[in-house]
């Protein structure tokens, strides 16, 4: 029986053409070979998202094909509306979405994931996403507009006016920075969930739940609330230094791949500098003494910001209420984990570890005397 | 970089004392060290979830407190009931499940996985089962029974009628059998996003979507198919010789871990004998030719029988539906899904595999002129 590796560490889960995190560069590779700093700056997110299903880029007409495709999916099927009328408006939007894509993606008979579907589950998100932020403020949701892009329309969808320009771009490159990361936990439970055969609805459902969690999507949230806690850039040095006297984690700090600086994070710290010059003033010291903290205290770990803390400053200047970050996160990911999916079609294996027992060994305990 | 491991065969992924398989003995032990063939016919299900929650089998006062507050849980909140309202009564029931269970268990903020939630969340699947299936059939849905069992009140919900001792003492071993099994693909899926810290409702709906699949727990249903397309033992010879030449596969045969006779498949074709004593006469020559058939192909194979072959015999001789197979498979699992996600809070580390990357690397392809 081979070693146990806690958290699947190193071990190969997957062979995949979709993204690589070469963690010891410093680089995020996307489908085709394309690194995430070129790509950033020129492709939209539906282009992001046609890379990662297609393996190229579109054309004009690929595009344009792409994106009435997606905007013709934006609405709720009767199924995922009523389901999202009988939830309490201040559910969690995780819970909120994770049980609207349940309904949406409900059918007679299992399907064999398409990408069709993939498009139409990714076109779904900002509709569930806004109509659930306008619930719990207790305004009426509106429809979407077929004539917006990915971005605009989802700010449209929360807003009820449509968004600038400058706040659509810093939205929409944030969506394709963060549209696939290897086999993040989320990915890889999408891949986990594909294995037995299931429906990519069923993928799609349980990766949301894994983003949940504090530990992955959770931390962009997790970054702002330290964020605002913190409070002022004369308390910086302070709270600091009382959170790691107290063992607390420093939230957007550390990352299980990167040996240095996260690609995506070095990008939306450029852009947060245009996008909420407030924060970034007080992100920017927070960072700085963060990581010599960390440095002092761990001099042999690399202690990189991640995603996540410029994340959180990023979303904040799009004007994205920090309760819909994680949703957010998802509406992205959403097209990366449908790509590992259909990608692993091509060569399906039931993903089955192996586990070390702790118990003991039969015949140890008496059993009672039994019932019958 | 390790060797890939395809499907993760053999790679350790937890430690646990919840269950293990010892498939070179064919030895299914659950948790306290007890053997599933001496389990089986001195425990009920409720007392087998108890066990593979606390580690200990309950007397009877922790029995007694344990069935109380399962009974008390049976009851469809009203986010559950309206999900399920809004479902198209055809709704695949693994779809209405996982949407139901989602939103009776959505939550305004995130919760750390409790002993209470997973007494709550196993007690609610009959009542959902139950209610997906008489919508199906355009049949009132009745409430539950609180001076039920687990699996009286399964059936008294499903037929509206009280089910003999006889019928309830074969779901009930059938529940108790199925209950855990080591790290199957579901039980992973629940550790894999556990292990971000979600909660334990997004591990369950992850669950139900990974044993949806018909390379996990839609093979009793697909056992139960063939068996039908068989229809009469003068056909079996045929129908096997027919399948194997064309390639496809038996359902109800192999199994990743077994290297015998699966021991719960053991049980159950005793049990098949009395429950379905027609269908028995169909299965056992079935079961004997598929044997000798995969013997002669593949002699160095295993080539046993499992669990499902058998499963979908009893269950048919208890009266379930066969189009609810893999929802009563996943109404016995989720005890073992939620003693796994509850026994992982212990030491909880994020489940971030490799990967291999098979795309080009940078540079290869040049980028298409950007957009901006």
């Amino acid at each position: 029986m081979p070693e146990f590796s806690p958290g699947l560490e190193g071990v190969v889960a997957a062979e995949t053409a979709v993204s690589e995190v070469d963690g010891a560069n410093g680089r995020l590779i996307y489908r085709g070979g394309y690194l995430i700093e070129e790509l950033a700056p020129v492709a939209s997110y539906e282009e992001t998202a046609y890379l990662l299903w297609n393996g190229e880029l579109p054309d004009k007409t690929e595009l344009d094909a792409l994106r009435s495709q997606m905007a013709a999916a934006r609405r709720l099927k009767a199924s995922a509306r009523g389901a999202m009328s009988a939830l309490d408006p201040q559910t969690d939007p995780m819970d909120t979405l994770r049980t609207a894509v349940s309904a949406q993606g409900s059918a007679k008979a299992i399907t064999t994931p398409t990408l069709e579907e993939a498009i139409g589950l990714t076109a779904i998100f900002p509709t569930i996403v806004a109509t659930s932020h306008r619930r719990a403020k207790g305004i009426e949701p509106i429809e979407p507009r077929d004539d917006l892009g990915h971005a605009a329309n989802l700010l449209w969808m929360i807003e009820g006016k449509e968004a600038s320009a400058e706040r659509v771009h810093w939205l929409d490159t944030y969506l394709v920075l963060l549209a696939d990361h290897g086999l993040n936990a989320s990915t890889f439970t999408a891949r986990v969930i594909a294995s037995t055969g299931s429906d990519l609805t069923s993928c799609v459902v349980g990766a949301i739940g894994a983003l949940k969690g504090p530990a992955h999507g959770g931390a962009t949230l997790a970054a702002r609330t330290m964020l605002d806690k913190i409070g002022s850039v004369d308390n910086v040095e302070a709270w600091m230094q009382k959170a790691h006297e107290e063992h607390r984690r420093f939230a957007g700090f550390g990352h299980r791949v990167y040996r240095t600086y996260d690609p995506r994070a070095k990008i939306l710290r450029e852009l947060a500098q245009t996008a909420a010059p407030d924060l970034y003033r007080l992100a920017a010291p927070t960072e700085e003494v963060a990581l010599r903290i960390l440095h002092e205290a761990h001099p042999e770990r690399p202690n990189a910001t991640n995603v996540d803390f410029w994340a959180s400053v990023v979303l904040t200047g799009v004007g994205i209420p920090k309760e819909l970050f994680t949703c957010v996160f998802a509406t992205s990911r959403v097209a990366g984990w449908t790509a590992h999916v259909l990608e692993s079609l091509a060569d399906l294996r039931i993903i089955r570890p192996a586990s070390v027992w702790k118990g003991p060994q039969p015949g140890t305990k008496p059993l009672p005397l039994g019932k019958r």
